[in-house]
């Protein structure tokens, strides 16, 4: 058992180990200097000075693009901000004029407003360093987008874990005066969670439609109409479709894994809070602090070895690349057990029938970090090429379009079953040890490798867009080869990131309803939650609507990307027809249009969805009280879930089994190969279908599992007040069950 | 109130007047004599005889392939039910050597294969007949198309009511004591219901999976490869699509829909039996039969006007038939009020927490009958051309496959928001009327009119074989032209039948499951249900893997329709390289080889699902107890509806926006139509992919929702004594939950 003191110590320490880090590792790209002599320039001198001339200037195109979509975003988050903070002031707040929930709500969002433009300037100032040096050594490219990745992961794990430690901190100073206190000042610490989650909100449904509508309509318009090369500078889309990798997989995934881990957290502390044990010993809530903590130092450890040895094929980079991943898991679990005995005191009671003790928060966190790494691969197994499933996808393409679809349908499908056993098991033991605690520590579990999870997802874009870059400078074909091969490899591992992604949003949303029942169950409540039976009307009505929203929300995000990629196509035939000189490079084609159409309709789009998510569980809860809620979170979680690792891994299948089908990767008997035949033609088909899948609806249910419980617990009060539709229902016939 | 002695007699007149207006529509078919002078027999006499002994070939074809997949369906079906009999003899029976279960079990599912059988030959001997009618009047054909399907809805429903009134009957002079033995009896008859829902397992996926490899097979290599029209008889798989017609969309959807009925009768019976009004009034268990009696009466009424007036164009057929649907609606709300007042004791207590009145069980019927009206509307809303859903879809194939097949996901996405807003307020508001019994009403009031539903859903495979029949005699054009106006209206309502297949599935299932409960929660048990709250342990647990459970299904049905398809493909390049001349009609295919192909290849393939159905909750449940089964059912029930009603909608968009382009029906802008245009090639792609999805795997997930929900409550008291694991866990750690 350790003091307030220690604990605050050793998380800053921390923190402050990821942070030196990260500002490291910015130096050092920094030092990468285009156009002047250094050791990449040993070209001649005017093909270097012009190619670097080019690539700055398309490097600035990107760059102010990705910066117009956040300012533009900044301006909407502004306004949603401020109404739910309004709202949240003159709702929530237990006493009118206190704002303990306000502000942790504001400190939230506006944390994962930073870390979300740390991320995004860093990837657009190092995609293109990554392509300036994959012209001499693999190797160096490698380092290049890896060092992003680590600025990125480091900034915004210790960034959010800082501002969570302070606020609790000023919070405790000022608040509390009872250890009665604790549970109220952490269902206002939810608030936290709820800032972060709004603004994943943007980053993921807005940010997915963005990349999607600028990849589907310059490749419609592109491929399809003009026979553009991908990544040809002539296509006018072509830009917007590179800010729009930074803006849905840099910024989207950053923000949606950002909510998971304040989500986690806040559940942690709402559940622990009800322990009669924290009586004893209130440290206990630096644990989950301290989990994420531990995973800096073991983070920061792992991540050095990344940049030791030679990474000059496919091979070596993906490896290298999985190995941060299974090597963090490994040394994760000995500090976990460290961490859990450090903080938590010898019996712990009151959380489950019989007293438990460290280890066994400790085999909560270790299940929660294992099922994640497992969930990984078996993601990795149904989306890479290297394996059966997609194999058989790409073999589909035989006979036509159709039957490729129809088996990647079922390949998504059928990738659900191991995520689904292990996270149902993942819960089901956590919740026996532990109760509602022990579910939040298995999420907090696998969320303490996030910081390494976030470098290798911030990877995968800068060395897309790196290979984008070098095509359209047109460097000689060895460096997009070299580039290639680097994003052929954070492709693999960004299946992973995703299944990942989904796993966690699930846990994290299980440990929130957990948070929402302990607050709703309150027996000071006007309408407390008692019977929660499957069976009971209210519950199983929830649980129906629920398990339907994600089909709502999945068909309003996908009909977005389709809307707004259509403006797209319609934009670019303007230019084309126009300026006919584009198409052979004799005109300039319009970026910045293309890039505003893409920023104004995703923004525009993401309307209508997440109205949705704040909407149904409000409504819910106003008319029918918090027992129909307690049944929708539920049914939303659960079909969520699966819809979403189904929705990715179908999406990456076809992607996957298009690029097999164009490279000569391994040989399987049948398959015609190539571009330009039938059978890639069918594959391009089913890659068309699955990038607003498993780009966008797909990690957009992660926001809408996640969002939908923690509105719910911020609101848990309101809904209590509330139940019109029953109160009335109950007045007419006094036998309505309440 | 009425006595044992006249309920049961006015069951048995109304089946009587079912049976015999079966019959007598059976003659009146009978009397259409082909090649013999007749009113039809206007043409010259050479023509007329080669045509006729053409279409009585191709009719022994089509009715000989019938047999033989009946044929080898009955021997698979003989060997499981010998099992399942066997192991519901020596586990489930409560004393050994006693066999009520047993022998309930095997009236169901022998009163399920007799319809199944009647159903597929009054197809097989109507479908020529129409063909035949064809040539002369639309209207003649109409009646005998429609004709069939009385025959196949009034036979189906009556021969059920009736073998489970005599089921009864029997049971009760023999079995009951005292009044508390009904309980044990319903527990019993429940046995019916499983038989029942067995045989639609094989109905359903056996012959979901048939049609679409016949389908999709015949397609993918007539019209990709060899330019073959539809229904071609130069395509050896012709033959089979026709049979495949008959297999899935008339035995199972009759098998379907019979199980739904005998299921919610059996829901019905045994969640009663604990209500204790029960006690002093026991012939309310006439109640949900006599429900299903007026509902033939009232159907018999309906029918006649369908026989009354022309029916020369499409729009007429269409009207006639939908005119059908609402007219038996608005009917059965009176006869459903007369029987309710008829049947139950003025006061209804032990079911909701005050007094209830024969009228509240009314408003369950009646709401379930009018969500079930409505929801099929809402299903043709967004299946047909008429209307703008279906209209964007076709829009969407301007760009191409890719953006068809997102708008269509997105379609069936958006096409679940209504059903499930209406299932859940139905569900909500009968429980909070009358409980579980409730709800059982609620779903027996939507399939009070099953007996019209039925008789339409069998119109449709029947006009649309005679449409192929025609095709293949080589009929004049006007002759395909009048089939084709018959077609469509039935396409229509063969939407509007599958919404309501789906609505009853689910709220049958809700029933069952409240059965399931009630047996469950016997203190006698071993581990009797006390906990289900949704965020208990196990509960979750089972919810979580039962919302995954449709999609392993629905992949394997997808797959399984994939290689039985490229079976099939192989089998026509090997008739088509060995003897060429079939091309051109010079020398005759092989149409038995494929037959055989499809049925060998549909049978075993069905074994991995409907394994699968059975096994998931037989496994939960002996290791894990009921508890854990009380969370998977809800999350199979809820995932699986969603899932359902959006792969059949969207599958029912891509059919008929690839028919809107073909046509020109109505104007839309920017739509280029017309066959072989790029728009028609992506719509097709569409049609193909979307196959599988409405005729196999969405169907099938009715039986998976419904079958697992009875197969729990049969074994329910096995489950009890089991729950291994749970029980190795609980006594390695006291802390354990049960």
């Amino acid at each position: 058992m350790i003091s307030f003191e220690l604990s605050n110590m050793l998380i800053l320490i921390s923190t402050g180990i990821g942070l030196l880090w990260a500002v490291y590792n910015a130096f050092k790209l920094n030092q990468i200097k285009i156009g002047t002599p250094n050791q990449y320039n040993n070209f001649q001198d005017d093909y270097q000075d012009h190619h670097s001339q080019l690539l700055l200037e398309i490097a600035s195109h990107i760059e102010s693009g990705a910066a117009a979509f956040l300012a533009a975003e900044y301006r909407y988050i502004g306004v949603v901000i401020i109404l739910l903070a309004l709202l949240i002031f003159f709702i929530v707040e237990p006493v009118l004029g206190q704002a303990w929930t306000t502000v942790a709500f504001l400190v939230g969002a506006l944390t994962s407003i930073i870390s979300g433009f740390i991320g995004m300037r860093v990837a657009t100032f190092s995609n293109y360093r990554c392509a300036y040096c994959a012209q001499t050594k693999m190797t160096d490219a490698f380092a290049v987008a890896y060092r992003a990745g680590c600025v990125m992961g480091f900034a915004l794990v210790s960034f959010a874990l800082l501002s969570l430690t302070i606020l609790l901190g000023v919070y405790i100073n000022w608040f509390i005066k009872d250890y009665r206190d604790f549970q109220q000042l952490f269902e206002a610490i939810a608030g936290y969670g709820l800032g972060g989650s709004v603004i994943a909100l943007f980053g993921r449904v807005g940010g997915g439609i963005y990349t999607k509508a600028a990849d589907v309509g310059a490749d419609l318009v592109g491929k399809v109409e003009n026979d553009f090369k991908e990544d040809s500078p002539n296509n006018p889309a072509t830009i917007a479709d590179n800010v729009g990798d930074n803006v849905g997989d840099i910024a989207g995934m950053g923000a949606d894994l950002f909510g998971s881990f304040a989500e986690a957290t806040c559940a942690a502390l709402v559940v622990c809070s009800v322990s009669p044990s924290f009586y004893y010993h209130p440290t206990t809530f630096y644990y989950p602090l301290l989990v994420s903590a531990a995973g800096i130092v073991v983070c920061f450890i792992v991540s050095i070895i990344a940049f030791v040895g030679e990474k000059e094929n496919f091979d070596q980079v993906s490896n290298a690349l999985k190995y941060q991943l299974i090597l963090s898991t490994l040394l994760m679990l000995p500090a976990l057990y460290f961490v859990a005995n450090l903080t938590l005191p010898e019996r712990i009671f009151g959380l489950a029938p019989i007293d438990r003790q460290p280890i066994h928060a400790w085999l909560c966190t270790a299940v929660g970090l294992i099922s994640g790494c497992i969930i990984g691969f078996v993601t990795e197994y149904y989306t890479s090429h290297s394996y059966r499933p997609v194999q058989e996808v790409a073999q589909a393409c035989g006979t036509g379009a159709a039957t490729n679809i129809i088996y990647g349908i079922a390949l998504g499908n059928l990738s659900t079953i191991i995520p689904v056993f292990l996270l149902a098991f993942t819960a089901f033991l956590s919740y026996s040890l532990l109760s509602m605690f022990g579910v939040a520590l298995s999420a907090l579990g696998m969320l303490s490798t996030l910081t390494i999870g976030l470098a290798i997802d911030a990877y995968g874009p800068v060395s897309d867009n790196a290979g984008g870059i070098a095509e359209m400078v047109g460097y000689p074909q060895d460096v997009r080869n070299r580039t290639d091969q680097l994003d052929s490899a954070g492709n693999c591992t960004a299946a992973i990131g995703k299944g990942f992604a989904i796993g966690s949003a699930a846990l994290v949303s299980f440990s929130l309803y957990g948070a929402f029942i302990t607050r709703a169950s309150n027996s000071l409540n006007n309408h407390p939650l008692t019977d929660l039976g499957v069976n009971s009307p209210l519950v199983f009505l929830g649980l129906l609507i629920g398990a339907m929203i994600p089909y709502w929300f999945s068909a309003f995000t996908l009909k977005s990307v389709g809307r707004a990629a259509f403006e797209m196509v319609e934009e670019v035939r303007r230019q084309l027809a126009e300026r006919p000189g584009i198409r052979d490079g004799k005109q300039k084609p319009d970026y910045d249009k293309c890039i505003a159409i893409s920023t104004k309709s995703s923004l525009q789009e993401m309307f209508a969805p997440g109205l949705l998510v704040i909407l149904v569980p409000l409504a819910l809860g106003l008319f029918l009280g918090p027992t129909a809620v307690a049944g929708l979170l539920p049914g939303i979680l659960v079909s969520g879930v699966c819809m979403a690792t189904s929705s990715a891994n179908s999406g990456g299948a076809w992607d996957n089994a298009k690029k097999f089908i164009e490279a000569d990767l391994c040989e399987i008997d049948q398959i015609v190969k190539g571009k330009g035949t039938d059978e890639h033609k069918a594959a391009v088909i089913g890659d068309t279908v699955g990038d607003p899948l498993k780009d966008t609806s797909g990690p957009s249910l992660n926001i809408l599992i996640k969002l939908s419980a923690i509105f719910s617990l911020v609101f848990a009060n309101v809904y209590d007040k509330s139940a019109w539709l029953l109160c009335a229902m109950t007045t007419m016939s006094s036998g309505c069950p309440a």
